[in-house]
């Protein structure tokens, strides 16, 4: 079965860089623990005038896997005030065109 | 090196995703000829009311490439007035965080 792709992009001023991953790295920690976790890459703009400055890219077994793995403590650290600072575009995706690899 | 990698975030309305797919695949199409292309993804949410529908992600040997495929060409096929239906988010970003492999 093709995997389920999520897209999270996010807003981040250019002098929040520290902030922000400290927040990201916390939920992507426990994340990365989950069943039916498969990779990301975390994506950062060289243009400091971007505006969507960060973008990651995950790939999960399926939608359920990916449901389920937002649990209660995700929650918890997703409710912290800090994140309020980062304006995000989560969303799942399918892939509908794809040639070469994204493996570095 | 390290790749670079291309990320155009797109705001397509649901019922028209044919519009959408008629312009993006010209220039498609023609980037991918381009001297430094390496691959690409594109990804259409599975939640018609996400913003950002449509996410491209191309990795590029380098921004010098990247920009020089950007030519006289691309840009003709970029002005076409069919793209102002859909705002786009394009920036270069570098890989910051990254594991597994999104090869499917």
């Amino acid at each position: 079965m093709p995997e389920i792709v999520f897209i999270n992009s996010f807003e981040v001023p250019v002098d929040r860089d520290e902030d922000f991953l400290l927040l990201w790295k916390e939920i992507d920690d426990y994340m990365r623990g989950k069943p039916g976790y498969r990779w990301r890459r975390l994506h950062r703009s060289i243009d400091p005038g971007s505006r969507l400055r960060y973008v990651n890219v995950a790939g999960w077994e399926s939608a359920k896997h990916f449901d389920a793995a937002h649990d209660e403590t995700f929650r918890k650290m997703q409710s912290q005030p800090g994140w309020a600072h980062f304006p995000a575009y989560p969303s799942l995706y399918t892939v509908v065109q794809e040639d070469g690899s994204a493996t570095s």
